[in-house]
């Protein structure tokens, strides 16, 4: 596979940590929301995965920003833009999200975190929902600030963040469960930190708002997790297939609904909350879905999935399209995900799939991964 | 300066073109609207910039993706999200339109193309534009249809385009007056044609809707244009600088304002037009700007503009940010663009800027260069 380099300019904007992991040995990077966020570090994917799968590692996720709304009317806002009933939501916990259009289009998924009633953010994939919601509040005369604040993500990702993290914030980070949020010290200076981030291998995010203190905690976590076998790593596209962690855009965009994706349970419908596309949602869940994410195997050591791919049944019909994909060590095999056509939805047969120029035996599943 | 390579996933979309302009050696890439934007051919920027002012180059910038507004409330839509007044707009023109916020910020600044009253296209610099407009539309329950189509934008630019585009689409394209666009026929598909694009060397834009017939023109184009010394090309940086075209992201963002960035024939604040932001705008411009775009030559042979970097008078205060900038083989210096604050306005002594590692004099200046 040919590389092509990435252009850097102010547009395609650095994050605090840019400057650390450049000198850390970063190879690659993608950009998300306008961001720098690294994808390699010269080692091949597969070491990187066994290694978060052991260890831990740190990752600059800054690109993954925050649309801050606060204010008298920001919880209505908030609600107003996603189909999940945040009714009964609580300070200091998450909650994932799909964020919709009026036809019931996903926008973004991104995390919901509510500080109070009147302050929010959305922890955000790649796309630009601030606009979205500075249009809604602009049109629906809401009283609401709405900014992205500095607020630059560090994952502490696998196994071995618990100790870690232990021996850096005291064992009351351990009173954290999953999605659930509060400030802790370091050295005079608060941060956020969740219990949450973008593997299945266990961790927490630092929401730094504080740029000098958190790359003194930068610098800190690499030295205090040496005994750790920390390194800096990257979301790993191999266990996130793996987990079924589905990607904003990769997996589904604005064309695919949430109840296409699977998110039924973030898809409350029966309670009186006013949300954007309610109407619509319960038009399409009443008559069924036209498309569903699935997940396929595939008999093949390798693929490189950069557009859409065709998926055929034996008779050269288009079951659907391929979206992510990535060989599996730990199913030996390439697994991926499959946006599959209604006719398709319990089709149980050999499918086909094309990989640089040959064809490959494949079988749909369900998701997650069995 | 050390190159990293780009992460490709179906997420950072592919062109049409891409595979084309893979074949023809593209080594570089930027993310523009969430798609690949070419941004070398393994040629130096200044090679590229002395073929482009001499001969012709097309373009793939799909990445200048549109958003489509039609239906009965379209015109009140798009005029709400722009301080240009566009009430005597006509047909078959295009307006270039900054499109900002209720704070007055910034969020884009798009050509927009008015095919009738009721369908117009905002060709979009590198913002999700459609998100603003959705959110408002929702908001205000306008009667419109908020799409992004499937448009893939070739620009053909230089002096040479002139010859070129008559030899294909005949002499009728002569009668295209800057920024009017017009359907011509190529081999019986028919193609919306801008006289525009984002270098000052003349040219036109190829809004292709029909995507076979756009392949089989791009090869066509090729093929026609060797006899005028055709090239693949991209957006030059020296070029755009030179000619003081702005590039958002780069130049301004949303926390820039269009009278603080020289927009202000574009600001039309006299009129009975209602636009989002305009109380805000009309309070700015009484009170007066803190910051306005200027123009900076430094006596340097190189400069590479990643971030913002501070330019200081000869006591170390920051007098404002260097945004974008590189070496003009033109003027024999580095020129650039920066965000200059207030009380250094009408600063004419020497300023100074640090480049890896070493400071250099310069001297501000207003836009564009002379």
């Amino acid at each position: 596979m040919k590389k092509f380099s990435i252009a850097k300019s102010r547009r395609i904007r650095s994050t605090p940590y840019t400057s650390r992991i450049e000198k850390q040995g970063v190879s690659s990077y993608t950009v998300y929301n306008h961001m720098l966020l690294p994808t390699a570090f010269g080692e091949s994917l597969e070491e990187a995965y066994y290694h978060l799968k052991k260890y831990v590692q740190l990752w600059d996720v800054a690109g993954e920003r925050q649309v801050e709304i606060t204010g008298k009317d920001s919880a209505k806002l908030v609600q107003l833009m996603t189909c999940r009933d945040l009714t009964n939501s609580k300070d200091g916990r998450c909650y994932y999200c799909p964020v919709i259009d009026d036809k019931g289009g996903l926008i973004n998924d991104p995390i919901v975190l509510r500080h109070n009633k009147e302050k929010w953010w959305l922890s955000i994939a790649d796309s630009d929902v601030i606009l979205y919601a500075k249009g809604l509040a602009i049109g629906y005369s809401l009283q609401v600030q709405i900014i992205e604040p500095n607020v630059d993500i560090m994952a502490i990702q696998g196994p071995q963040s618990y100790p870690l993290m232990e021996k850096i914030f005291g064992n009351q980070i351990n009173e954290l469960n999953f999605f659930d949020f509060a400030y802790f010290d370091f050295k005079g200076t608060k941060h956020l930190i969740a219990r949450s981030g973008w593997s299945k291998q266990g961790g927490y995010e630092i929401y730094v708002e504080n740029t000098s203190s958190g790359l003194e905690l930068y610098d800190h976590i690499f030295e205090v997790g040496k005994e750790y076998n920390i390194r800096p790593g990257y979301p790993n596209l191999i266990e996130r297939i793996e987990s079924a962690l589905l990607s904003c855009g990769n997996d589904f965009d604005n064309n695919d609904n949430p109840l296409e994706c699977g998110f039924d349970k973030f898809v409350n419908l029966d309670t009186d909350v006013e949300f954007v596309g309610k109407n619509e949602l319960i038009k399409i869940q009443s008559e069924g879905i036209n498309k569903k994410l699935m997940g396929i195997k595939i008999d093949s050591k390798f693929i490189n999935v950069s557009s859409s791919m065709n998926v055929y049944d034996l008779n050269n019909n288009i079951i659907g399209d391929l979206r992510s994909g990535i060989y599996s060590p730990h199913f030996k095999k390439v697994i991926g995900i499959v946006m599959v056509k209604k006719p398709f939805l319990n089709f149980s047969e050999v499918c086909k799939i094309e990989i640089e120029g040959e064809s490959f035996n494949g079988s749909l599943c369900e998701l997650p991964f069995l």
